[in-house]
């Protein structure tokens, strides 16, 4: 890798999700050179991925590419490279492009989902991180109705129109809704041998409750508006096995040649690369000011780091936690590199709840403010337009969004990729 | 499969591509029952895949599903099955979903790239058929830039910033034509070690001249245009070998590491599958009337047939053709069912040709009317997405091109898929 041309101090942050970006972003007008590592070419806007694998909207909506955003700010590289490994005595990061050295690091590489020791249901139960899940999960989506079309054996056919979303986390109770509004309306007219609106959606929750995160009076809205779509949700409820044929709940088996899982995240191989300590999760433990203990060149934001707020719960592994402890650790670097005291403790923000359940159905809590039904659907998608990243992309998502409005559509309905699998 | 509800006149079409489509639709109010069999479950636009291929459209922009299409049309019904063989005999269609019975055929299965006898090209200069090939070549074009971003060694990343389109059809214009506004335009200002307007962009066509249907002031209208983009073009030199390290041309080695195949295609598998007499092409020969000698019952159509003009020249593998043979099959099964004599003869009407090379540039010919620069890239804008399909798609396509317009930005810069390859 070509040398920099400056001496100056060395930023490398790894990851470009919503903390990384954040944190280089924030270090524009600092004298550094601060050089983003990806092992993809965009930034990706989660949140909105389950619409990517229920058809509603293209993966290009919701992905912008990094060079793209970066391009007008003069200080930051962005290397797409996968990182091998890190060696904190050199201070090198290793990737499959070379090796790249810093003075600072940011952490922030993100989670995948964890299968809690039962790794074997991951062929089954693919869960929903990157674009490659979810163009996966919609091709299993709508293979799942076109079999069932040409399908003459009726237990089979019952089994192909049988969807489970396994927890009841935001991701779960989106994915849920957005299934059966497929079903029921998308597809309803489409087919001639079935009727997709019989299709069956069964969402399970291990824990007493779905959206346990958010007021208890928002999860039983949340429960309330899926019934209303016809989803059979299922709380307290631990799946017990997970194959080919479909998932064992409690007693009961239920057959399903589709299953999404959306219960647990793992951390990245960061505390693996950092030889550091980590929680169950697997997230790097860090110090009140997001450092590693004894590295104060190295700190870890976002869903990487086990991070606790001043009661001790842990900071929620979501989009704004992650931004704000980016911002935090960007004004970290660039009060060292001023002469100025750093902060000395990220203290989390909690801006509110919200989450979609379908058409004119969704939850959002802002402290004693909760708001149910319509106001907090049209709330939820002004806050996701506002949010995503690049004109071009809000554009493009009202777009599809009003068509699907007025339509009850899907715009992205296709199966790409191997047919046969 | 179930069997269909009423013993009407069965009409099976192979493949819903232009010419099926339009045979499909042209059936809507004729007494039989119409079933069409596609591997995709979605209709492909194909004349704007190259656009998919250079980051400026996404995939479901230019793709609609065949569900929807037909959703309104009772009478028929669509299977997503592979073809695997036609028995002539007993009139079955045998698919990996089991048989459909026929009592008329209309095969429409397309065409794909064709290597001349020399396949091994292939894994090095992939074709433009699918939107698995369109993603696979947005993603060699796009690591290409990556990797010259972070190669220390010169030569390489020459080779690197290298592109080579073989054959100089309206494909091959329009895809050379849009790697090099990618690479002088989307891309100039997003990389710090190089500068995507060095790229090299080459078109090689083995005759005379570019756009060899076109008239022949349009062919040198069109190269000046690519050569005001800075795109090579060699006219008259065969590629003689294309391997890992480039393609060589006359006496010249040209290193690069993106080749894009868009100099031949080859009917899909239907002569083996009909036992049929085909021409070079792999194309069936038909009788005038689009019908397989000695069976009136089967009517081949668009590039999956040959078919010739009044002078004796082929009819072009264009989509206006395709559909036009569609109508025709319609309207010879829609006669034979009403007792009417059929017509006797398919006469190919040539609307005109157009060909965009980039922003402001295209070129047109209708007769005696031809029409260069401005004028015929808004005609060729317009023309394309009057005839997208669905109303979503055309306000997706027209948002996409606005922006591009207004930013010179394109929207779908992902590489995405498995990073390796």
């Amino acid at each position: 890798m070509p040398p920099l041309t400056a001496a100056r101090h060395r930023v490398v942050v790894l990851g470009a999700g919503f903390g990384g970006l954040a944190a280089v972003t924030a270090l524009r007008d600092v004298d550094a050179d601060v050089t983003v590592v990806d092992k993809r070419n965009y930034h990706l806007f989660q949140p909105l991925l389950y619409q990517v694998a229920t058809a509603g909207l293209s993966p290009a909506d919701i992905a912008a590419p990094i060079r793209s955003i970066l391009a007008r700010q003069a200080n930051a590289r962005v290397v797409l490279a996968k990182i091998e490994g890190i060696d904190k005595v050199r201070r090198i990061v290793e990737t499959d492009g070379g090796e790249i050295a810093y003075d600072t690091l940011v952490v922030a590489t993100g989670a995948r989902h964890a299968y809690f020791g039962n790794d074997q249901w991951e062929r089954h139960a693919p869960g929903l991180k990157k674009i490659e899940d979810a163009t996966a999960i919609r091709r299993r989506l709508l293979l799942a109705f076109e079999r069932a079309e040409t399908c003459g054996d009726a237990a089979r056919r019952r089994a192909l129109l049988t969807f489970v979303v396994i927890g009841g986390g935001p991701t779960g109770v989106e994915m849920a809704g957005a299934i059966a509004e497929l079903a029921r309306k998308a597809l309803a007219r489409d087919f001639r041998t079935i009727d997709p609106r019989d299709a069956r959606i069964v969402l399970i929750e291990a824990g007493p409750r779905l959206l346990a995160a958010f007021p208890a009076a928002l999860s039983g809205a949340a429960r309330q508006a899926l019934e209303r779509l016809g989803v059979e949700v299922r709380t307290g409820q631990p799946v017990s096995a997970c194959d080919a044929e479909g998932v064992a709940v409690g007693d009961e088996r239920i057959a399903t040649r589709c299953v999404v899982w959306a219960a647990g995240v793992a951390a990245s191989p960061a505390a693996r690369w950092l030889a550091a300590e980590k929680d169950r999760a697997g997230r790097v433990v860090v110090g009140a000011d997001l450092t590693l203990p004894g590295h104060p060149e190295i700190l870890v934001v976002g869903d990487t780091a086990a991070i606790r707020q001043a009661g001790g719960a842990p900071v929620p592994g979501i989009a704004p936690a992650a931004k704000q402890a980016g911002l935090f650790a960007a004004a970290v670097i660039a009060a060292r590199l001023a002469g100025r005291p750093a902060p000395p403790a990220f203290v989390y923000r909690h801006a509110g709840d919200l989450a979609t359940i379908g058409r004119g159905a969704a939850v959002a809590g802002f402290g004693r403010l909760q708001l149910r039904g319509a106001t907090a659907w049209w709330l939820w998608g002004l806050a996701h337009v506002w949010f995503l990243i690049g004109f071009r992309n809000r554009l493009a998502v009202m777009t599809d969004w009003l068509w699907s409005y007025l339509t009850y559509q899907r715009g992205a309905r296709l199966i790409t990729g191997d047919i046969e699998t």
